[in-house]
């Protein structure tokens, strides 16, 4: 079954940007760009909320591929090579998983993770620690959602300082 | 010199405590207990908030050790084996280095670490991260304080799925 998979690099605060957005604290290296490279070739399909969209939908990513953006306050339908949806993530979800096909890349965003996290939608989590208290800026994980036990399955360090971690989700 | 060193363990989405301050997701086993022993015989003296205080300042520990408790509403002194002080926490640590010793533990608490961090106390960040979302609770990292950087020291996996991280501060 495909696995949606909830990643993003974070902060050891747990921000994922800056308050204003800015992500320029991230750490590229070799080692970071190919356990990038390697986590692209299992996923085909990004989903993200309409904050993310903006500055990370149309490029900058390794590989273009489908990209559901959730919006509240933008008509549902594809502009502009994204998807805008707003029907509920597990409707999504269905339906993505009726089609056969690689992972689903959940990115970012905190409000968005927490409505997947509601509905118990994430079977995978993978963080990239960066070496750095931020000490304000957007959160990977806000608001409240019941709680979700995993097994760490991966943990190596990235030099010069990153940690990969991943971990799967484990349902009673 | 004798380093400060914030420790605690929590939660991926960065709790150290569920809401009422249960501390009940916490996973002991053989690796845990002999990482935390191996903590223990580096530090010897702890520092806490009034909230962490009472849970966990009488007992609950391997060693005991010169406790001193940051508290705005309890007048200072020593007392049932704490030293209660309200000076400021550059003050404190100025008069602990004065005096040979180990390391100093700064334990849990948001609202201390947040005001160690804002003076630029903090020398090493030692973290046990927990296979679990919460969803909710007491986070370590709360409250604004500006960046700082760190080095990443130490990344070990403890059974059953314990990830220990250890930091050093990078000053300019």
């Amino acid at each position: 079954m495909r696995k949606v998979i909830l990643g993003a690099a974070i902060s050891l605060d747990g921000y994922i940007a800056r308050p204003n957005g800015a992500v320029d604290f991230l750490i590229m290296s070799q080692g970071s760009t190919k356990a990038m490279e390697e986590f692209f070739s299992t996923i085909d399909t990004l989903i993200m909320g309409r904050k993310t969209a903006p500055v990370s939908g149309s490029s900058g990513f390794p590989v273009q591929m489908p990209t559901y953006v959730f919006s509240r306050s933008q008509p549902p339908g594809e502009r502009k090579g994204l998807t805008y949806v707003n029907e509920s993530p597990a409707a999504l979800i269905e339906q993505l998983r009726r089609q056969p096909g690689k992972n689903i890349f959940l990115m970012g965003g905190g409000e968005l993770a927490c409505d997947f996290l509601k509905a118990d939608l994430v079977d995978e989590v993978s963080l990239s620690l960066v070496p750095v208290l931020l000490g304000a800026g957007i959160r990977l994980f806000q608001g409240e959602f019941p709680q979700r036990d995993f097994t760490l399955v991966e943990n190596k360090t990235v030099p010069p300082g990153l940690v990969g971690l991943k971990y799967e989700r484990r349902r009673p």
